[in-house]
């Protein structure tokens, strides 16, 4: 270090070869900065009322008669052989209400828990992809050993707060049984926040049990402790399927929290317009609250936000487009009227983990700080409008998140920082390689990159002229060489083997039935 | 129309060829939202006090001894036989106060003036690298073709504002006439705003007489249209050399704009600290600000931030960084203190047009509108740090400032937007292809792309998969084949021919002189 510094001091900074790879510390994320409203209150009044009317006159139909018995129980509009439920508007603001603002979740490893609502950001691993590619791969469909893959980086990548949901859908494993065998690898190879998947009871019961005996808690714990995410998507326009609400009703019923996310294409499952498709996103995601609030109030639950639009040449489904921007930033103060943590997503249509990607995710992970997402779905591996989970997009996505992360760490001002002495020593035409106010502080003071290449163009030639998605690739290989799976406690890893043997024995749950209530 | 819309109807969208390219008009923008500010306004006040202290205690060079009589004339502390100039605050507020918060740049088509100051924001074309590069060509030195080509290109995509210099140095030319062949055929090929180099004086008097004769407008006129501008770096730290003196003396005496623009990469020619290096910043924008205000009070400038930061590694700058993010959002705060337009750049330090340098451009394309900078240089094909100008990357950069540019269109808020008789209309489970509400809105409902793909991964294949460089290069491409110079009156011409032999063969400049004051 002495001697580094005496050749700084000289001025000439010696040439090093660039660390392997180098992050941030995990670390739960708050924006210091105030949301970035871009339309007025009034105008959010005025989404509000119009999503209030959808509410009132048109409703939403609800396709489990269990769930409507609940909202006709809380003073929904349901009328006798209708799957559609209608609400009154004072209702609704009451049983959203009911909601918590902020919540905690638990994970396997607590120094991993979270933080939602308020002013804090967390990413999560890509979800639910039927296809994963690599560079030198290719493109293939889902299948286990890719699963593995890619928990195993969003567990070594610190920037990663949770794991969404399959970060690409393990087809070679059946059906029946496929959430024991995978979910049980994801406890193992990773300590971080978990997710199930709403299809059917015994499916989204199996994986609240299998994360509460990774955590090594009682279910009385477990029902004050959110320790299971899962999304529950309306199908837009204005309907909740069986699985969902089975889901929704599983969840809340034990204390877990839900992602309610309207899947609002406008042009497609919603209005042309940025205002009708935010309407409608708006009367879907606050109906869906409302009924979690009416199963169990105060059940933690995400306010959703999905609105992209679609290419009207051709119906293609787009993402990272100016009107998702605005959708974002626009849903963001939405949920701050509704003050319910709010949920969104990093996204992007590029068939490759090209400039297209980055550009297109950019417009969604500047969105997201601004707008105070608290949960980013998606930030690490989406590619393809989430048809394809890519392992370049995820190196490619950390490096970009852990910028974001960057410029959220507040600037100090202070006469230390300013450090007019140094500038007073160093004077006109000097440097400031080698002063002390430097030599105090070069070692941490600005963000040091794991994928960006900062070499001059001759040296980065030298070494191979590697674009960064190439770069991305080497770290992705490298990352998964050197993991590490985190602690275990054997005996609840037996536990852990014990129940999903036992309940791969009983033939786990067949897909096309629901399963009967817990 | 009918037909495609009976198609809709139908809700099986055909696939339809797209369009070869496409783009937004050429457009006056405004952003139409807050400046997002990320420091309190005493923060603001401490950053300014700093950099009064800097400016009284420590001082700014200024090498040229008519810029001290000037300087001395005003009020300013100048001592005999020293170079060291100190400004007592009230003296630099006060001159600072008399720049103008707005101004107009005329260009020889006026459908091409632009607005600086308040919420407008203009994007110029990168200026000045040694090299340039495409991805089949690769990188080569700077030379004639490659300059006017990107100048094609410049006057090509509507979302260009402005010609900020030489998008590559033509060093094929001579020095000494370099800028006149140059910049006459700037002036041939582009009807936009454009610009001349500080760089003596003869040279910089040339470069107005080029675009006076361009606009075929006298003198006096041209005194009260702003229609050339030229950037002017400290030599941080607090210095300003001979040639930016005499280019400041002759374009302030003109009543034409300066950039003034501190060079202030952390931890090498300012103080490692953001804050540091910010309190630098503004004391030398503001010595050079209020040195054009005494020169010729009210004569128009720009505010130039360029906080960056190095590789304190190997001492490489660095670009597109969070603490760039962060310094171009303060730099818009303190601009906002003084009441002048704000420059700022769209920056990264990638070796390719690849996904860094989209990343990289994206933390300063969002920090420059949030932090409503009126001017962004290097706007379109910056690549490695300002070395290299790259085709594909000026595609790339197009794209992803239409992309914001659609950002800042305002969302409309209102009943027809709500549409909610299509909601109804359409009803759960249904789609809004054909419905009327989108038939009437479909053909410009969203934001159409020059540069995304947003086809299937399959139609993709089948089309080569081609990567969004890959793209970016043929587009290039085909809009130099299509390229039609903008109209100029054969008269305008010709005495721009004479002009420029004669001067041609007066010898033009001496690069090692600085010419005689006009």
């Amino acid at each position: 270090m002495a001697r580094r510094g005496r050749e700084m001091g000289k001025g000439r900074l010696r040439k090093e070869t660039q660390s392997a790879f180098s992050q941030l510390p995990f670390q739960n994320l708050k924006i210091p900065y105030q949301p970035y409203n871009i339309i007025s209150d009034d105008q959010i009044e005025a989404i509000h009322d119009a999503s209030m009317d959808v509410l009132e006159q048109i409703g939403i139909n609800f396709l489990l008669d269990e769930a409507r018995d609940i909202l006709k129980q809380a003073g929904a509009d349901v009328r006798e052989g209708e799957t559609r439920v209608r609400f009154e508007r004072g209702m609704v603001e009451e049983l959203v209400a009911k909601a918590p603002s902020e919540f905690t979740m638990h994970a396997r490893n607590p120094a991993h828990n979270i933080q939602f609502g308020a002013n804090n950001i967390n990413f999560a691993l890509v979800a639910s992809p039927p296809n994963a590619s690599d560079m030198i791969g290719g493109r293939r469909a889902g299948n286990m050993t890719d699963f593995l893959d890619f928990i195993k980086l969003g567990q070594s990548l610190n920037i990663t707060h949770m794991i969404g949901g399959y970060p690409v859908e393990p087809a070679d494993l059946p059906a029946n049984t496929r959430h024991l065998t995978a979910e049980r690898e994801v406890i193992k190879l990773s300590d971080k926040v978990s997710f199930g998947y709403s299809l059917g009871r015994d499916r989204i019961h199996d994986s609240m049990e299998m994360i509460r005996i990774g955590r090594g808690v009682s279910w009385d714990q477990m029902k004050n402790e959110p320790s299971i995410m899962t999304t529950v998507n309306a199908n837009s326009p204005l309907q909740y399927d069986i699985p969902m609400l089975i889901g929704m009703i599983e969840m809340a019923t034990h204390g877990q929290p839900v992602s309610v996310t309207p899947f609002t294409l406008a042009g497609a499952m919603a209005p042309v317009t940025l205002a009708g498709a935010l309407a409608q996103q708006n009367a879907e995601a606050l109906a869906g609250i409302a009924f979690i609030q009416a199963v169990n109030p105060g059940s933690p639950v995400w306010y959703g936000g999905f609105t992209s639009n679609v290419d009207m040449k051709t119906g293609a489904p787009a993402f990272g487009t100016p009107e998702y921007a605005k959708a974002v930033l626009i849903g963001g103060q939405l949920t701050r009227r509704y003050g319910v943590p709010y949920r969104s997503s990093n996204v992007n249509a590029s068939n490759a983990p090209d400039v297209q990607s980055a550009y297109e995710s950019q417009m969604s992970i500047w969105p997201c700080m601004l707008g105070h997402a608290n949960l980013v779905k998606h930030a690490l591996g989406w590619l393809e409008g989430g048809l394809c989970a890519s392992f370049e997009k995820v190196i490619i996505d950390a490096e970009m998140l852990q910028m974001m992360a960057e410029v959220m760490k507040p600037v100090e001002i202070n006469d230390a920082e300013f450090g007019l002495s140094a500038i007073e020593e160093v004077g006109p035409g000097g440097h400031y390689f080698g002063c002390a106010h430097t030599m105090e502080r070069y070692e941490t003071a600005f963000y040091s990159p794991m994928l960006s290449d900062w070499q001059n163009f001759e040296n980065w030639q030298e070494a191979g002229s590697l674009d960064a998605t190439t770069r991305a690739h080497n770290i992705y290989k490298q990352l998964l060489a050197d993991f590490v799976p985190p602690a275990l406690d054997p005996a609840v890893a037996e536990e852990l083997d014990h129940f999903v043997e036992r309940r791969i024995a009983e033939g786990g749950q067949d897909p096309n039935s629901y399963g009967e209530r817990k």
